[in-house]
């Protein structure tokens, strides 16, 4: 399972006020702190407010060069706005990228699409229609089908495309986090080149003790064929939960890595 | 998901002292304590070996008793021998038993089986055949059909069962987890009415950081289908996961468990 690691969002206050004092060596430090912590991508997103910069673009800019500078670890450029994608994909380097996100929006498609498809990025793409979040299994699949026969009409192939099954937070409604994991199968029987990915802490919204309930549901994604989660890179109990995980699911042959961070003490019970 | 707690086993070396020097406090502790970390069955198991008594039989009578004596949690009669089994059967009281287990052996299904079908209880059945664990999905899958028309003809019904689709630990072979999980799958889809359980500890054999493993594969078993699980009930982060579980698999109406334990103080990050 690949971590996309999500403490460089400006909806973090800390993150925001950051970017917005152009407070370089605090986004370096997260930067460097989540690629110690194991993170195979690191997420971007300088929100809706730019506080000092001319435009979120110009504060994208500023941001994905900060990170890039002390880290080879790839990014993932994450943003509503698609000027805003654009200015993070033409700022960045390096082969591997990923872009969050599209959905059914035909304005998105038709503007992040080309794009992705250009840099051969990949491309995390929400499985809702243009009315919301569907309720069922069948209707986000079926949302997913609609949105992969337009992205292949605009260059991107199935093997970019990480889909996100979406989650509604089991404090809503008792049958979502059961609905997200079948959706993960469905996608993953339907789609076989295609990946799934999840933003994991949706699942515990209005509950306590989340951190508990985001682990449990991490492994249970893991079990139903989740390929990545976008989660807090900093909790060393996920990260420890993602490393058993890839132990249990025989992608860490002879158990190596996970006895090797039990060794260095980063294995957290 | 059910919980069996494993704690009153001969095999943990003070229960074993205990059972030996007729230590009726240390017992009935531990089942009130079980009790209070919300099992769903108390596992009384003697071992091998049975102290001061004039036979395991003499050992498992009086085991029954006392936990019965302190609580109403229904017992899992666990031994390697059937007459063993027969003395737990035949002390024990309630409508709700289980006996642990049977597996493809011939003798032990024509002794345990019809003990099993008079008294009614449910039926812990290892999917193995004479010859070992099996390797493969298809394996176990099919040990489970010959030893279920076995039961059958013992008078035993498919619901009575629970089948423990076995695990070998991942340190061995770091595949046998995910055989594990499409096991339980397997056998959810071939034996409708049937349940499936497995003994927790054994994944993790041989791992550093063993909680952690156990609990991770936990989870990615309830989401596979896992109806019972024999774990340490004293684990109070192995419960809290339980609890985690049966909430994102829409079995805890409004979250109301999950929050009530969290506001007793019993969930365990």
């Amino acid at each position: 399972m690949l971590v996309v690691g999500e403490n460089i969002n400006a909806s973090n206050k800390s993150v925001g006020q950051a970017i917005a004092n152009r407070d370089r060596d605090f986004i370096q430090n997260l930067a460097k702190r989540q690629e110690e912590a194991g993170v195979d991508f690191i997420d971007v997103n300088v929100g809706l407010s730019h506080g000092s910069w001319v435009s979120p673009e110009a504060a994208m800019e500023w941001l994905v060069e900060a990170v890039q500078s002390v880290t080879k670890k790839p990014l993932v450029i994450d943003s509503d706005g698609p000027e805003v994608i654009k200015a993070g994909l033409r700022t960045s380097h390096g082969d591997k990228i990923m872009v969050n996100s599209v959905n059914a929006e035909p304005e998105r498609l038709q503007s992040i699409g080309p794009m992705a498809s250009e840099r051969g990025a990949l491309l995390v793409t929400l499985a809702m229609g243009q009315d919301g979040i569907p309720k069922t299994v069948e209707e986000r699949v079926a949302a997913c089908e609609m949105i992969m026969e337009n992205l292949k009409h605009l260059g991107v192939k199935e093997e970019q495309v990480l889909f996100d099954p979406l989650m509604l937070p089991v404090s809503v409604d008792a049958t979502q986090a059961a609905v997200t994991l079948k959706t993960i199968e469905s996608i993953k029987s339907h789609f076989p080149s295609a990946r799934t990915i999840i933003g994991l802490s949706n699942v515990s919204y209005g509950l306590p003790s989340r951190g508990l309930a985001n682990r449990a549901f991490l492994m249970m994604a893991a079990a139903a064929g989740l390929d990545a989660a976008i989660l807090n890179a900093l909790d060393a109990k996920a990260m420890s939960c993602v490393k058993a995980a890839r132990m249990l699911l025989g992608k860490d042959a002879a158990c190596r890595s996970y006895v090797r961070a039990y060794r260095a003490g980063t294995l957290v019970e």
